[in-house]
């Protein structure tokens, strides 16, 4: 198993995929920016009325809980149930995951709507989705992602998803592959929407990679370099996000291949 | 007939006019920061329940369909209602026109609650609004803006608005009168949230000029200006939505009639 | 009586509370990303479905009106409740209080569903809120800070609130006490979501400070100090916002207590 970073990033870039994303209101904008300096065409749209018709023009869609709602709720499962329909990938991001009763109901009946082809989010998250008695903090991580491994594989075999557990280390899990991504810099966890981003960008990467696998491992280790490259030149959190978007925006395939520190088994 | 460039963006800057958006949550902070870079006084506004008191105080309203929902639509009719009838200019910014058939129906009852003071669009959007037949990809543009001439006529004789179709060169048509703005970078098109800011900037243009035409044209030719002064210092999509933000609010009014671009017929 | 501003700001950081926001579209994101960068953890939920089991295990909750509607209101009023019942702060912020009839039956609600502990706005809306009458130009503030006064003691008596007032000086009371804070710069009124994080970093300060006075004022001298030091390195307001949380995230408590310019009574 080999990941064709370099090439995924080229084809990534040469086809600009459609994502459809139906998220959260703080990270809307930045998603956004980020899905453009990578290389993808982005569409937020989240209403009822038109979400079917929307996914069924997207190369994926990306369902991201992190302020919902009822009708946002209906919304997101009209637009899995499309997806599912057509094959079109669907990336689910449980942002906030055990923090409240309604986000756990919410969580499941997403997962019961239609099998995430991949699910990305931070040890606390997985692991509460995983059904594991866990406190999270509100939005952010209080366990690791290696400590919520077995979680992430309990997942991937009751969904068939690829789980991907953000942290230091970023492992991804499918089945009896797993792939560790070593890349990144604690500064991403001080700015809002890096997780999300990188929900958005697996997405991207699931729109022209056949295998979700090779997505969600692509998709990890181009954050994680781009969050190294980046913090190169800004050290605090506000420049930080600029120099971000800027490095996803001007990174080339070569120099991405060639600092990222993936692991497969 | 002479666009007064340079007056125009003095009195906007004297005046403050409010400009009352109802528009979409990706591009929301940036609207609002470019508006009050500009020198405008930004509000966003949308429930049923005090859209026509806001619109009462204000100088324009900008209604942008980003990420509709139905009761966001509510508010956008009772808003465009109110401000028909004092004759507060409306600019309308059909973002993703085409993309869905409600975005299409909810466009199609906008423009019969009231006929939009301004219309602006990119090419594609342009063309699916006056009901030319274009598969439009997500919010993004697929035609120019020179290939929706024909439409932008259409629209502007049908609603009496003056359309103004963004692209590589800007044109603004209203009855026998064509405007073309040859400003700005294609860098612009990787920022999200910079078409609706043009048309929040339309907005704020039209609330402090008397003719909607030589407004759109003010505005086309202040955004592409400052995108071509921003790509000076910054060549990469995150630094350089910061740096058109400090652009708008630093360029003189001089600079700005020098260095435009405008062409009028 | 002394604040301990250096203390309370090492306590912050130390001890990361959650705060969670129910707030509007345009700053949900610089909201964020100032709370993070001040050493919070900020969490945005507004469904009536989760808002009292968020704020349940939240250390401050802040209520921002600025793009309000009916389904959100009822979201702000069970958190209220619910946070008032645990003896959680409850920070309202009262975006465009007078602008329209809707905002001010709204904050009437609010202020009945539960007193907050601290209420933070511009002199305009402090106005409004007190009774005054006093025409709001949308959300940006016709009257300076200590104009109203008067208004904010009335709001403090008739809720034991704590009232901070922003402007060129801000004012803070509540009973016999008075704190003013003269810090600050006037380009901070050129970025959309100042205030609106002021509010938010003084629900952080209040997570962590026994007493709400010294929180808000501790917020107030926090805000002005940073955008002082943000304005060294940048005088235009794309870079300024972005350099403000890069402040935010690098200034030394010591270094904050040396520059803040209060005077209490």
């Amino acid at each position: 198993m080999v990941i064709q970073l370099e090439a995924n990033l080229e084809k990534l870039r040469a086809s600009a995929p459609l994502v459809h994303n139906i998220t959260n209101f703080v990270v809307m904008n930045f998603t956004a920016n980020a899905l453009l300096a990578v290389g993808a065409s982005p569409v937020m749209a989240h209403a009822a009325e038109e979400v079917e018709d929307m996914v069924t023009i997207a190369g994926a869609l990306v369902v991201n809980i992190g302020t919902l709602s009822p009708q946002w709720v209906d919304g997101m499962k009209l637009a899995m149930k499309k997806a599912a329909e057509s094959g079109t990938p669907i990336i689910l991001d449980p942002v906030g995951a055990g923090a409240t009763p309604y986000r756990n109901r919410v969580l499941a009946e997403l997962l019961e709507t239609a099998p995430p082809t991949i699910i990305r989010g931070n040890g606390s998250e997985i692991l509460a989705l995983a059904g594991a008695s866990i406190q999270t903090k509100g939005v952010d991580s209080t366990a690791d992602s290696t400590g919520s491994i077995g979680a992430a594989h309990a997942l991937s075999e009751r969904f068939g998803s690829v789980v991907s557990v953000s942290g230091a280390v970023d492992v991804i899990v499918q089945g009896n592959r797993t792939g560790w991504v070593s890349n990144g810099v604690p500064l991403m966890t001080k700015v809002t929407g890096m997780g999300c981003s990188a929900t958005a960008i697996a997405g991207a990467f699931a729109a022209i990679c056949a295998d979700p696998f090779e997505a969600a491992v692509s998709a990890a280790a181009t954050m994680g370099v781009c969050g190294e490259l980046a913090y190169r030149n800004a050290k605090l959190p506000g420049s930080f996000q600029i120099a971000f978007l800027d490095t996803l925006a001007d990174i080339s395939p070569a120099h991405l291949a060639e600092l990222s520190k993936i692991r497969l088994e």
